[in-house]
């Protein structure tokens, strides 16, 4: 593994944390067909746990069994693999060095009723991911829920842990709780999140492309006072990146629902020329037949690779 | 003890598994008289605590001596004898090596109030499991219910230590809680709680059997949009093991209050077809005259020996 | 200390236990005047913790000295003396070896409001047990109340570790809470209370004397159906110590509120020949004056004896 | 140090403490002007914490500083100071070997509503009491408040703790909470909470002085059949003394609001007179000007020698 | 570090601390233009979690970056600078050695509700003050919120495990929750919230700047019959400074909203005069240009120096 220039300045923004964490992000900076370039795709499969098997697999039965996914993201030369405790060790010794694994550590799911009580249950530990050979840790926050301050607890705790024995923390932060429905992908809210993220200590996080609304009415006079571009998706993950200590953490969007293939690959463009470090995409690579979820992919990475 | 391809088959799913722990998955699935078909009938008599003595073994008093229990496992030739913490440790040894043991650490009761809030007392500790001898610990999570986190939690703490130790982990997962009370029996929720538990690291999964409902309106459109086949017990048990990893999972069933045998030996069948992994059978065991039970666990194992 | 047959008999059961606990069982069944007999009278002085100092001595101001109890419980020859922390803590060394203490380790009190809500609160532990030299702990469970998983997962706690430093376990078991008031007395809760203690691992329970009345519907349908016989006190202890593992138990009963001594020497009779262990005897030895109690106890240990 | 006998007798009351304990209980008994008399008077300053700092020390803004209390105790000729964290370290090291302390360990505040719900916060430690050379610890419970149970298991193990290390435990034991207002200092509730703090396993109780007041109706007709004699307060005194496991605990008095001297002095007479084992007295001292502080402290002081 | 007299006298008033606390108070006291003063000017940097990025930084984008808040510290010759985990993590390693830093540990946000509610996060720890080399932690504190008690005790286990490890404890106490809007600015509740503080055993205590109205009854009777003077902002500060041990502890103040200069420099002369040592300024100085902070911050470093 020969770093480059590109990932050196990356790891260099990690200051505060020791060689081995600093190893595990390098890895996932290096893995796949975007080694390099300082971009990823990771493969995250929490949807059976998050939404139910049927709803999610019954579309394509061969993704009930965990190494379909495992192989996926290998075959497609992917950042990394995320998943929940189980899923992760259902495959973990037959893949083992063949793609990053990031551990799920907490998950929500259907069943239970939330609303402003949104929450997560946290099956798993830091021990886990070490002895799943996981590079990092995984674990979503809800900024705005009742349950905040207990869930950016439980990640703080985590977190300390993590970084003590080398592995990385991928923060998913989705506002929700007590906001508006389109509060929930606004910008201001989005951005807030993210720099929430990086203020817990967050390696890479994760939020949703941003809407141009704007939820708060104080956050929107100031926005509007400063004329912070927010009128594109491109300007939008710009301000998020921007609010991520201006580039010094590294950030991933997911898209959402979105299903067609041209709302994909755009929104793959206004990541990257924005400044963004790549795509969390789920759904939509296993809902759809292996080969086409392939050729998906590989278009994917060659926007992020600046070729298409 | 001379394990055979189908369990040496079965056991490989199990990648991250220590040998101590395959070695315990190892023992269910060699004992008695099922030993080496990759089928078990596992005995549990929790029914005291459950429901109170009276209504449990009255009928049948010489089932209110735990060794009673224990005797019936081993002359019927079953897999496992499952039993809270003061069952066990009453018969533990006197039966010490003649059966493999799962200790049920958490249980429920008629006397506390629950609804949404179902929960379990959890009185047992791995710590427990190892000075009795056991083989594993069993574990209830009700998906759906206000202490459905609660219960993820403490079950992922239990496990991951069991783990640790060599030992298995039995997840009886029941669906209740905020949904109707045919959801409780529903293929959608069902198949849902079974799904869970394999993600939350499981290795023998326990549900009920689900009937042909359809609970969550979400899951529901889905089911018929990708055609999944319900029509027949046999299905809806091909249907859950597939959620359980395409099969990379134990899964038994228990059969609710069936009284009738032919009801009994039906479901077996419908299990069998549908490459479900046996029965857990309790009421329907002891609540019998002791040569009456005999009889009806040997058909069954006929029945899982495909033999009937 | 010579064990007999009867005494090594009743040692057997605890299959599970380490040679400190049965040694201290032995203790409790080798002491005072029942020694060698299976049966035991137990003097618990809590009164002042559940009901205030005045309404439980001022009848006999003597009684307010801690060593007043100790020095009652040894002079009638009784198995042991159970008491909280404070109580236990002023007479320890003064009566060391002189009878088997029981640290009554969580106790209710009538300041606090309760109902449904019934809980103790727990100002004891392990240590403290075996810093005062105590033969066993005394835990209270109330089956019924909201609090019934707390309690249950807290003598779980302490029992697992009262065990593993060789003490016994006394389990009074109180069913209360979302019931009637008859229904705190009745036949099968009570019953049920006593199987759930011998579940959570009780090497001795302590419940009311129950009387004929079924509070559960189902329960007492299946009481009608299987014809369980609940006509007189005698046949109701019988059932109880059915309950309890079919006598692999030691089960002591209180006598509640009863005062003339025809009733308290009638319900020992009762428990003596349903096959139960023998009496918790408190407030009715205390608010007697002394020679009166003593004379009292001397009767009881008679009946028990078979004597009278 | 010389004890003479009564102190002896005193100590040999805690029959299960170790020296280190018992050496505590010494210092306290054979400090100061009441040295071996076997009664104590107590300055405790946490109504900066309890009622705010302007309400307490406006009056006299000398005491605004630590080292006016810690001096007003040692020039006083006291028996101990008892405060919360922050005001023992700001005098620990200068006062070191001049007067024991007593490290408040939980502490009210009136920002916080309250009502059924009082509580108090724990903003202190064993390890405190240790590093600042503390003789004791002090910690106040509430019999009555919806968090009686709580803080009794918070007593109880900072008690277990604190006797381990060879620390006295001083306990506040206020009833309020569920009852009337007058409850709060009736003869029956009061002489119930110096009696939980003894089952507790306090080596010293501080209680109010109790009106003639009798709150509950079952503890009224008790008394009343007992002929109790709660008529005058000597009387009152004598009986929460007998109640105090008839005393072998220390059980020390406070005045309440009382101001003017002669009420202080009458108090102190009762206190005596009744057998009690003196004051914790605090608003009385710090709220006077320093000599009539002084001289106050002095004629009860000769008070509780018998002088006056 | 030459340490004068003036700095001599303050350390000694922390009588029970280590060298290793002293240390770091040390630091705080000599780093920067106000080094020897006894004066401090510390510069806070959570807005961003309290009230989100854009509202904070979009006013000055540069600020996203937490170097340049590091970077303006040290250029304005600023006594510390405090933040949360994540914004140290990001220049720890840079700015090793360069300016004391304050471990920011518990936050609160805007996207969550509150009200009497109102609570803190904590996410951070005393090992990761360590690991970042900070000096101190910093911690706050709502008194009159439904959290006070629990805040008070996270604060006191942070702080005594800071002061094992040699580290300082800035409390942050911000009265607010069962009180008017007025009342959280109120003379009376802010001396109040100071006090605790320092009962708490905080070594430097941050309050606002209190308004000369009186909250509470109870304490607006006993202030104007003492005649607390309260007339004018030194007096009030003066007063707070009193009611912290008599200026045995360090106390701070922020300005809060205010943006003009001149308010700015009359509230630091006012601190200034009243005894009290210094101010915390945030937004005032990052959502300024930097040239325009830096000079305000050299006219504030002068005032306290008695130059303006």
């Amino acid at each position: 593994m020969r770093i480059n220039q590109r990932i050196r300045k990356i790891l260099s923004h990690y200051e505060s944390d020791n060689p081995g964490t600093k190893g595990q992000l390098a890895r996932l900076l290096m893995q796949g067909k975007l080694a390099g370039t300082g971009k990823m795709i990771i493969l995250p499969v929490d949807q059976g746990f998050e939404h139910g098997p049927g709803r999610s697999f019954a579309i394509n039965p061969a993704a009930y069994d965990p190494h379909y996914h495992y192989q996926m993201a290998v075959d497609a030369g992917l950042s990394a693999f995320a998943a929940p405790l189980g899923m992760l060790e259902a495959g973990a010794d037959t893949f083992a060095g063949a793609i990053p694994t990031i551990l799920k550590i907490n998950s929500s799911n259907s069943l239970t009723l939330a609303g402003d009580d949104a929450n997560q249950a946290v099956p798993g530990s830091v021990a886990d991911a070490l002895r799943l050979g996981c590079s990092a840790i995984g674990f979503t926050i809800y900024p705005g829920s009742n349950y905040t301050h207990d869930m950016i607890e439980e990640l703080h705790e985590l977190a300390e842990e993590a970084k003590s024995v080398g592995l990385a923390v991928v923060v998913w932060s989705y506002v929700r709780g007590n906001m508006s429905k389109a509060g929930e992908g606004a910008i201001d809210t989005i951005a807030y999140g993210a720099h929430m993220a990086c203020l817990l200590g967050a390696h890479i996080v994760k939020v949703k492309l941003p809407s141009d609304y704007l939820e708060n009415e104080l956050a929107k006079k100031e926005y509007l006072a400063q004329k912070v571009d927010i009128s594109t998706l491109e300007a939008r993950v710009r301000h998020v990146v921007e609010t991520c200590f201006r580039g010094r953490r590294l950030v991933v969007f997911s898209g959402g629902d979105a299903k067609d293939l041209d709302g994909v690959y755009n929104d793959a463009r206004a990541i990257r020329d924005g400044g963004g470090n790549g795509s969390i995409i789920g759904r939509n690579a296993f809902r759809r037949p292996r080969e086409e979820a392939l050729q998906m992919l590989d278009t994917l990475i060659k926007i992020y690779q600046g070729k298409l």
